[in-house]
């Protein structure tokens, strides 16, 4: 027999620019929102029966409508609210699941000091955040960051792996270090999420730029245990980092040397290294 | 305590073009293949002991070094080999897993027939496949395809669903249906990979194509059911189909009518929906 | 004294879907419109005087509203008939310019025929035209392709060329020639416009595909040439082609040989490889 | 007769990382670079000679080679220096232009400082430069910046633009602006180009935010204008500013107002506006 096992169903990309407009300056956010549902769908697959499927469009709609309500200061709290209205309102959903993904603009800086209703754009990092709740539980809160690209010039090595036949990389103590960094964040107990968040991200890149780093492995390790060392409130952490490899290049065919200064950096292949880190007991 | 959780790590984007060289005519083939390892890896996270890591770097030689070797036609034959390589030289590794996506290369035609050495990149379709052993394990495989982008402009419509003090979506009998559809099918006994391969994507495209749809999951069920129905060796099919829009431009401003004729297609924001359909007791 | 010099302005990324709805079966286009207006538009720039100024919007919602009304078929046809509308209604604009660019759809075929309402996006190529007048002039005509992306695996050397201190490729009578063709035509004359784009892609591959080549540039004239040879209509044609690199990778690294048949390709850097043939006299 | 018109080839995308190795901190600079020729070329289109041919491969060597020898501290030197390289030891080359592009990386700030050996890269927006030169001539330098992306919130409406049968946009005093800033400046005299280019960055963000701008082109002149006004070196500038459009939701069907707070950011379409402005006289 033929049966449908998991399945949801949502909108994905609603691009969402909020001003707040204070008297003295303005803020500015720009939030990327998907919402995915799980329930009580059967008939609409099986026999195309709509009655119980809530449009994605509508899904589109209650962002802008509720983002002009809501009170919501950072994405976690206006994920649950969305997360609380599409529950309390659809009995026949199971579970609601809402991510947010926020590009950062920052005050454009003009004679020194913040314009107050000018912006620029200041990288590609995106901070994130992906919350779920079924009808009678509580929430889930995973937050995160993604494409933070950071890299080393000092305190890299790559020594003492596995020579086989098929190894023909140079073992190294001095090499460049980069990586496309993402986080996710596990919430065990809640808190002002804004500021967790900029306090996470500073001990990430803290612990990486001042590790002596013997492998990708070796520093992802140490950045996630030193954030559950000092936010109480997550229970575990995951780090995804590839490797952006910038490889020497070979200047003695032109008989010149080459100490560590010049470098192709590539983007495929790449070496991927993904690791959770919990706290246990 | 803080303790090491799940981790892997590998090689992304190891790409490849293998050439066949018939005397007739050549074969191309173009693939990019990633290989994420599991296994005893505490060490090297937590001390910085690297005796245990095969270098990701060897793992790209491996790539190449066995595509010279080998005798697999197809990419899920060629994964396999290269799990057992792997797993055979690395007691360390408790589970390999490899994936390898495919780019299609057609031959041209010219003067009304395939050219026999050159070719053509057909379509940004992808077929894929990612396997998985671990050591005492036999393989699991899921194949697939990514990227099949199709469009239905009759016998489609979505009427029915809630309406709700935020719908504004009219209901409609007749509209354009596009999907970048994405499939994974999951064998639970091997076959001739390529040839099954092709049958259930014309099933895919066959179902999809006469489907009566009232929405896309209507669709979506049907397309799974049939292909395994039609092909016993797959327990499990997983197909996902993000909804591309293409919205009816009003023209009643401009006194035109527009009898569903000019449509505005858009990438953002789009519907998603995704289900496995499999095969039970 | 400072001035204002050469300016334009318009709407770029202009798209629709238009589905010709047949008794029998449908057709359907997916089109990219730009529109770029020259003129007098001093006053807008130093006054901030938009009195004279189409909005893009307006410039948009043509496009629609033409669409609908539009007996032309192709491409060219249209385009000629915006440009007519838009400097028929705006004296102040002194030149137009519309760039359209199609992406294919084929009929999917099921059953071994054409499927009559369902489409698959066949590749990534476009088709493409570029189109200006000025207020009293005649039509200025471009038309071309671009992302025709090819590979010959046969027929293709590169020797001879100079060796100097900074030279480490080594010459090779055998290597794969891929590339990402952009071709642009001027049309002297009109005609079908449709035919002879067939027509042209048709000569394109046919020389690319035979041709004994020694290098891209030996290639890319031999295929101008050829399409000035056997098109009249046509004044001049430019090609671009930038060179797909496929590496030979060194197994002897690993006690293996490599006749030509193990290649790493890569994104960059590649070489490029543009020229303009024309006729003359 | 056929014949060959206008014609170059070089190499695109050439990756090179710098790391400049000091005693308390390190430098990192990540440029793209191309390379395209001109020159006595035609027995390599006509018959294959590739004798007088620089192969692309060598003039990525020489990227690399150079940039290990050279003392330049910014682009624009760095690209003289290629180009009278290359134009030395190729009398057959005529004319060579050489395009670097750079990424920004800055050093992490960690407890409150900059971190000497760790850097973040910090946004999308690149700088740029352009450099020819023929065997006798001088250097024509053009640098700019591309993808600086910014947005006014305040100081912004478009209104008395041309009201015709096809327009539907409403007037409006207070929209959001948005652009994905490209700028490009002529050199009549040289100068300490990183200065110069801090300088004209500075101008153009600050006329962008402080301007009350009654269109992009009223804001574009003003912004061109004032970089003339102040940086004597130059003879032109041209701005390309493609609108980011983000358009104020209708929440009246919600029954809710918008007073101008909650907006869509859109893709495409979008508008374009790009002008030169030049001193005269």
């Amino acid at each position: 027999m033929i049966t449908l096992g998991e399945n949801r169903y949502g909108k994905s990309r609603v691009r969402l620019v909020r001003v707040t407009r204070g008297l003295e300056r303005h803020d500015l956010r720009e939030w990327t929102v998907e919402i995915l549902l799980q329930g009580d769908f059967e008939s609409c697959f099986k026999d195309g029966d709509n009655s119980k499927i809530l449009a994605t469009d509508t899904m589109k709609n209650t962002v802008y409508s509720l983002a002009r309500k809501t009170g919501a200061g950072c994405m976690e709290e206006f994920a649950k609210e969305l997360i609380d209205f599409i529950l309390r309102r659809n009995p026949q959903v199971s579970n609601a699941e809402v991510a947010i993904s926020e590009n950062a603009w920052d005050h454009v800086v003009t004679g020194g000091k913040p314009h107050p209703t000018t912006f620029v754009k200041s990288s590609e990092e995106r901070q994130t955040t992906k919350i779920t709740r079924g009808q009678q539980d509580k929430f889930s809160i995973v937050s995160g960051l993604e494409n933070l690209i950071i890299m080393k010039t000092a305190d890299s090595g790559f020594e003492g792996y596995i020579q086989d036949s098929l190894t023909t990389l140079p073992p190294t103590a001095d090499r460049l270090f980069g990586t496309a960094l993402r986080a996710n964040w596990n919430y065990a107990a809640e808190g002002d999420f804004d500021k967790l968040r900029v306090n996470i991200r500073e001990i990430l890149l803290a612990v990486f730029a001042g590790h002596a780093s013997k492998s990708v492995q070796h520093t992802l390790y140490a950045m996630g245990e030193a954030v559950l060392e000092s936010v109480p409130q997550l229970s575990e952490i995951e780090l995804t980092m590839p490797n952006i490899h910038c490889l020497l290049v070979d200047l003695s065919r032109f008989g010149q040397d080459n100490p560590n200064e010049i470098f192709v950096p590539t983007d495929e292949p790449h070496g991927y290294i993904e690791a959770r880190i919990r706290r246990q007991g």
